[in-house]
């Protein structure tokens, strides 16, 4: 289930990088389960990586190689996340990168490995790295849509973004695909995410703009609360076409310009996508005391189980609103009689309690569309954010109690 | 559904205290809604309160009477929890007192009122205070078990503890009954509970040891991780047998010890009892640097949903609860190869990763039973907390999506 049908772009092509996709039986035989991203030398790469504690074994060594050496290749596997493996997992982890770099003939740090799948299992080694080479064998520029699905693994659909713009009258383009459906609680980037663009910019300005675009979508969405151990995103300039310099801030706002408004389409279709979906939900908190209190109020709501089960029934429940915005952590002296909440374009509450002008009536008529956006005022500031989120159905407690057995 | 069946105990009069219930026509017609409370003027009371921002027009009348006026009177209905109602809201709960300081001729600010139920629905007035008169007819020392069937809302069992102890060669008796089944992480005391004793203590000390009493039980419990806006708990002693005074601390400690673990009988009542629970979960966490460190931890993976449902499905899924506990908020540095995790007494996690003595057989065994313990030793340092919680179901959802509708 998703909320809506989404089709993957005709991807635009970026000069400078291939992307080849085989099926390595590392989850189910015959599915596609192994990406490999070629980057021309010309290349820089910028990276986010999970802050969960137990981040898995391929983020550590990727984070590790990112910093010694410039990218050549990303190997990725689902079926298997490689986390929670110990020593043995790191040891596969460089394994995969050392046996990639032999065929390509590059230096084993140049490759940087990740993996998706189930936690605690180990990688099967020799099928993983009998599935190289076929993979190297499909490096092509038009690879970007088998990569979308190889990536996946409860996701119902793959999930990609494109886009082509123009810097200083000089074309550039941006390709991204992205994958993930449950434990989405992003604390630095989605599940997995790799985006390239042609353009040319350096590692510095590079790592600073995926952090930002990262902050704007991939860090303000939520299915379930809980963050993976295997989070990445990784954002490739392969050098082929525009500079984005930092003097150039026309260039750079241009460019940050398209790539927040990709990330925010990868990052929405994960939550539309979230596991047991029907609803998409984009939660506005404005009016607060600081950025960080508006955001920890829209998360608040957003993973609050009585207001997502509330949305699946398609309930216009606003006093489990009110409940969860008021015991959002550090949210001081609120005044209730402040409080305002637009459920659509309806007034469901003011001075704290049921609006007078409210309507069931005009509460379900909102309630029953897929799309549902809750702005939610607390009249004590000028601060505001935005997160987006799924509701909460059988089909989710049914996915995760019957996911590994 | 619960887990397990549990019987209400043949409850200890409290000497000085009469209970009477009555319907109201608040919940559903012939359904019993409307408790009543009278205490001796000899009493002394203590109460907690919900910390939501939100706080229900009857958690403020009764927080302010509280602070007047020695309580004599506690009146609770249920099938309305007069939350989020603005200032009719307040009038009304004000109003319930005045109609029963009238009828009973004790000043308003001695009477407290309570309620539960719907959130945002003006209460019956009408109806309520017709019930008054049936209520006080019903007033007998021998009322708790109908009171504990009175205060329900989606409980599917009433909840009650009794004990009876020596203090000083005298017997003192403590009974108590508590409701509460979802919106359940309390911080402050359950959804209502009502706990009476016939010893004589001073309200200062009574008040420390239902605060202290309140953290080792109903504060260390969750359902759903969602804060009530009517959260109360009481704590009445109505002086009518042993002294327990602040210079006695033998006596202090035995009520202590009495109190704390009736009181825990009744938050475990209230979690067996959780929305759609099939498990009755402790959550241990041993060795963190601080209490305040362990008690965040716990919570963090008795809040997860891909934990609770894994616990639903009987699956010793640790790499879920490994990646719960690696996004506890404020758990700095934590290194992964410290943290050893058992279920039951089954060695789950060594060292970070999957035990080498573990079996998938012997982890089913313990996840097979309705009543499961996971131990977390964050290898770290010397603090421990432990909170009790449930699994999340299928049932979670039916009647969280089909509640109020």
């Amino acid at each position: 289930m998703a909320v809506g049908q989404f089709e993957l772009p005709e991807f635009n092509k970026i000069a400078g990088l291939r992307v080849g996709t085989a099926s390595a039986g590392i989850k189910k035989p015959g599915q596609q389960d192994l990406v490999i991203f070629e980057l021309a030398d010309t290349s820089t790469t910028a990276g986010v990586f999970t802050l969960n504690a137990f981040c898995a074994a391929p983020v550590q060594v990727a984070r590790e190689n990112i910093k010694e050496v410039k990218p050549r290749y990303l190997v990725i596997n689902t079926g298997n996340a490689n986390a929670g493996t110990g020593s043995k997992g790191l040891a596969d982890a460089k394994q995969t990168c050392a046996s990639l770099a032999e065929l390509t003939q590059v230096n084993p740090q140049a490759v940087l490995p990740f993996s998706t799948g189930v936690i605690g299992e180990p990688l099967p080694m020799d099928r993983l790295l009998a599935g190289l080479p076929n993979a190297l064998d499909a490096l092509d520029e038009s690879g970007w849509a088998a990569a979308a699905s190889g990536i996946l693994t409860t996701d119902t659909q793959p999930k990609g973004a494109t886009t082509i713009f123009t810097i200083n009258g000089e074309k550039v383009a941006i390709s991204g695909i992205a994958k993930g459906s449950g434990m989405i609680k992003p604390n630095m980037a989605t599940m997995l995410g790799f985006i390239a663009t042609d353009a040319s910019i350096a590692q510095p300005l590079l790592k600073q703009l995926l952090k930002e675009a990262s902050e704007l979508s991939f860090n303000r969405i939520t299915v379930d609360g809980d963050t993976s151990t295997n989070d990445a995103c990784m954002l490739i300039a392969t050098g082929k076409s525009a500079e984005v310099a930092v003097e150039d801030t026309a260039a750079v706002a241009a460019f940050r310009e398209a790539l927040v408004s990709l990330m925010q389409e990868l990052a929405w279709s994960i939550v539309r996508d979230g596991e047991g979906a029907t609803k998409f939900v984009t939660i506005q908190v404005e009016e607060a005391l600081t950025r960080s209190e508006a955001l920890e109020a829209a998360f608040t709501v957003a993973h609050s189980p009585l207001v997502k089960t509330a949305l699946y029934a398609s309930d216009a429940n606003w006093g489990r609103i009110l409940a969860a915005i008021g015991r959002t952590p550090g949210l001081e002296n609120l005044q209730v009689e402040g409080v305002t909440i637009f459920l659509g374009d309806v007034l469901l509450v003011e001075e704290g309690g049921r609006a007078a002008s409210y309507t069931e009536e005009a509460g379900a008529a909102v309630m029953q569309q897929e799309e549902i956006t809750l702005r939610i005022k607390l009249g004590r500031g000028q601060a505001e954010e935005t997160v987006w989120t799924c509701d909460f159905s059988h089909d989710y407690v049914s996915i995760n109690a019957d996911y590994r057995s």
